[in-house]
């Protein structure tokens, strides 16, 4: 009903399996859907394309970027800047495309503050001994590692109710279908159909003032 | 993720086809959704049963509620008294039902202050043709009243905006459609998951004491 796209913030807990889950929903919806590109000053790795994995770019234009309010949100971790630039997400919106932006907490509540329309949805397997299940069966990272996880997770369990959505991520397609779902249903707002209201409206006007 | 149910308040121009969905809505999901019986002190008609079309109250006993508080909203139109029971309604929240108020838009409005929980979508037809279209193929009314109707719907399309949803009624399965994705989407609000939500930190707090 309205053709701009929406933002879509999309957080969970390491360990929920949100990445699994954007790629589910890219791959079943890419024509509906796109995911924000970050920049970052990083050194691209092997197999990395500009402007796939990232806008590579070097500090001194990464900084030029910040000064000139072109980015979103951004962050400095280690020596390496990241970063959203605002001219790929806004030209993907007017293109009718749903941006999906993959970022932590602190970043999304501050994207709400910009973008008061964007739609935060926080993704969280059914318990936190799932997600305990989860992390300890990627193999890949010691008790230490996954203890601190889950710790993290509570930290950030702080923030959850400052976000739009819960959603349950318990079957990758059923959390895919479920986020569709929101998405949908965000876009029957009455804040995101002025055009069909004001279409509405002034259709009925000239029939209040019989000019039909 | 939230066993109490939400209630809905649906309003729509008239000839939107409201009453249409509401019975398609209720044939189909009957186990989730139920319709709010108002309370009136007109007399039944032949074959209207009390708790079934309405609560049939003597106009002492409506004005025993309207004292006690214990009607949601209430109006006087010609002699007769109508009001929704708040009683019938929290049963069926309680309950876990998705309670329908079909009402107009004053009385949305009203809901939506004691219950700012309520849903308030606005059912539209396409256009404003289509209405007239749709007043016109019921073959009841005569020129006068579906040009009143039709000026009336401009008066109501002022308030549009206070609802939360606009839903298209082209096809009467598609808006059914519709207003299930928002109701099942509304559910995943954090401010209706605090269940889940304070279930996931307690859980996780007990990892970060490491109680696990």
């Amino acid at each position: 009903m309205n053709n701009k796209g929406l933002l879509i913030v999309l957080s969970g807990f390491s360990g929920a399996g949100k990445g699994t889950v954007v790629k589910s929903l890219l791959a079943s919806h890419k024509d509906e859907y796109c995911l924000s590109i970050s920049a970052t000053t990083r050194n691209p790795r092997p197999g990395e394309e500009n402007g796939r994995e990232y806008f590579f770019k070097t500090v001194e234009e990464f900084e030029a970027m910040i000064d000139k309010n072109e980015l979103i949100e951004y962050a400095k971790y280690v020596s390496n800047y990241y970063g959203t630039p605002k001219a790929y997400v806004e030209s993907q919106l007017e293109a009718g495309k749903n941006v999906i932006l993959e970022i932590e907490m602190q970043g999304a509540l501050d994207i709400k503050k910009i973008y008061p329309d964007a739609v935060l949805i926080f993704i969280t397997p059914p318990s936190a001994k799932e997600l305990e299940n989860r992390l300890r069966g990627r193999n890949t990272e010691d008790e230490a590692t996954i203890l601190a996880r889950l710790s993290r997770a509570y930290d950030e369990s702080e923030g959850l109710e400052e976000y739009d959505y819960i959603i349950l991520n318990d079957e990758v397609e059923k959390c895919v279908e479920r986020i569709v779902g929101v998405v949908a249903s965000e876009k029957m707002k009455t804040a995101n159909n002025e055009e069909l209201i004001n279409k509405v409206k002034e259709e009925l006007k000239a029939y209040s003032k019989g000019e039909q």
